[in-house]
């Protein structure tokens, strides 16, 4: 599957498009259920943890990205605006970083039904500036979320294997 | 004092500028305090009520205003992603109709301190598509911020009032 990341120029926003071979319902869940994320949402070889969750309408979350060595890459927080199963979620994601403090986005998580018991994910990221929104998308952001989105892939096989 | 509305063309975004004639401490916990809110977060002659109210990074609110008859005029929910006094409060907001549903906005409220004891707000409002700030740019919502901001000022004269 192909991961597209469209980023036109002058614009303050970014959109990731992706399909999945499996039902709606999974994948929805699959973005919602903090016990799923823990087994997908970071790139290959890297270790996710929460320091707490509410996945939820109204809630919040915080979680740490950790290399092989235990030592922290990064800690991303936000709130949760809508769950709206298994349609939709719309996030705030702040990374937690000195240097880039109040690059705050909107994100909105779209998952359409597609035939053949397939899923389309699409990710629209709204950032406060055009700056911003191309310092996320030069970041080398794309090589992340492509091996994210392989590992459910994967998971999505065995539907969430140990669950 | 003015309020400059600014929505520059083909951007997702709109800026309010108000400076008020307040500290900024006073300025911040007006626009973070629940029972400060209901005092003035309508235009005159409307009545605010909140639904449920968490003024907290990490918290949630809701809120219907009424006419003067009792009849609600809108509804807006959203969650608060960050709460940093005296200087920042980042929010999400929705208006809760039918008609507009999704059209969900980034908030970031930046409180700066002035000379002569004054503050400056800027409201950055950060919109999904130029089409939905368009809408809301065209809405007639500049009678509305602006009667706020004077329901504020006078607010302010006599520091909150009964409080």
């Amino acid at each position: 599957m192909k991961t597209e990341i469209i980023a036109e120029s002058g614009k303050q926003e970014l959109f990731i498009h992706r399909v999945f071979d499996a039902p709606r319902e999974l994948v929805y869940k699959a973005f919602s259920d903090p016990d799923i994320l823990l087994k997908f949402f970071a790139p290959k070889g890297i270790l996710m943890k929460f320091d707490h969750h509410d996945y939820r309408t109204g809630g919040s979350y915080r979680y740490t990205h950790y290399d092989a060595e235990g030592v922290v890459l990064c800690i991303f927080n936000g709130v949760i605006h809508e769950m709206a199963s298994p349609e939709r979620i719309v996030l705030t994601s702040e990374l937690e970083d000195q240097s880039i403090l109040g690059r705050v986005v909107l994100e909105i998580y779209e998952f359409t039904e597609l035939n053949g018991n397939r899923t389309k994910l699409t990710i629209q990221t709204v950032c406060r500036s055009v700056e911003d929104r191309d310092l996320m998308a030069n970041s080398g952001m794309d090589s992340g979320v492509i091996s994210i989105f392989n590992n459910l892939d994967e998971l999505l096989l065995t539907e969430y294997e140990s669950k």
